[in-house]
């Protein structure tokens, strides 16, 4: 599938506040790229699970990774209903009301059933794909894969085909009424920076950090 | 319940990585406190679905709202089982291999059956104290709510007794044979920080950005 926007369906129409709606396909991916970790949801015996993890967009599907011991891979890779969520916050809306206060964010749903990736190839790409969404240049430097350890990682894929995505950005929207009080309101932006890289206790003599930590992919 | 620490169920046993899990009740609640937004997950027909939203902890329960419209919150007011998860990203750690490179993070999932919270004092401490976590003093400069919003909003609780907590910091854990490569390996600390407040267009006249803004709570 690679058509420019995505179709709303009964799940992923957005019911409420549809102008934060996005349908094209760029701009959830936009979004699904600018994000280091999504929120995996999944049930088992009637009980949800939320699992934070590390994940990569390659074309029209997101990969993430686990222990082929974990009970959540396991569970996945017998092809179960998913919800991939990725959101970001952006910054804090101060109406002059509390119920118009919000968040500035971007999120993305994407409902499917996850796949197992069982191909090495395709899993070491899918591994890179993770590694170097983060820091490009890593995957060079590392110490190879081995068969291994490649064996003892669960790799999942979803195809982007049911997807909701929002975008809040910019001030409050206020009771007209409310614009005359004499409450500040406006907005906070918020995001992630980086600190200095803090070296490995063990690290072997003469090795400098290397130039690509300062492209590090914050979102 | 107050026990000084949360008893392992059987879903919430943390299988893998036992060494990260938290089961202290104060140090489970410092990672509810320094979270901005939740992922709350439930099921509609065997479908996981993961919303993100604002949310506060009071005393043993987390409280979050929507409006009375939400797919999410009809349904999750009658009772269903919901995972909720808070999980925050402090660092990106650098192993020599691909295969130990993780994140640090806090990371909390609470089971149980969400609550409506339907009495009007008790939604309104509540929406107080979503408002104040996140900027302390902002509440009593907004416009009191109006019975209408209050009815408008929905308010929903978990109580937190079911709960599995996680954390991990410090640099990576490498394979022994590995700490001798010349491969660069650490930490990069990831933050959130505040940019400068805008001020809202339609801002009355002299009106300054209050002093507690600088308090924003970002975790």
């Amino acid at each position: 599938m690679s058509d420019a926007a995505f179709a709303p369906t009964e799940k992923t129409r957005i019911r409420r506040l549809n102008k934060r709606a996005v349908w094209d396909r760029e701009a959830v991916y936009g979004v699904l790229d600018a994000g280091l970790a999504c929120h995996v949801g999944y049930v088992i015996d009637g009980q949800p699970y939320v699992t934070p993890t590390a994940y990569a967009r390659v074309g029209d599907r997101v990969f993430w990774h686990g222990s082929s011991a974990s009970r959540m891979l396991r569970r996945l890779a017998e092809g179960v209903p998913v919800c991939f969520t990725v959101s970001l916050l952006d910054g804090i809306v101060h109406a002059r009301s509390g119920f118009h206060s919000s968040f500035n964010y971007r999120s993305v749903m994407a409902f499917g059933e996850a796949a197992e990736v069982s191909d090495p190839d395709a899993k070491a790409q899918a591994l890179e794909a993770i590694v170097e969404r983060i820091t490009p240049g890593r995957w060079a430097d590392l110490r190879p894969m081995t068969d291994q350890e490649l064996k003892a990682t669960k790799v999942l894929s979803l195809e982007l085909e049911e997807v909701a995505c929002k975008i809040r950005d910019g001030g409050p929207n206020d009771d007209e009424e409310d614009y005359a009080l004499p409450i500040w309101a406006g907005e906070v932006p918020i995001r992630m920076v980086m600190d200095e890289p803090v070296d490995d206790e063990r690290l072997a003599d003469g090795i400098a950090q290397p130039a690509y930590l300062k492209d590090t992919r914050l979102g």
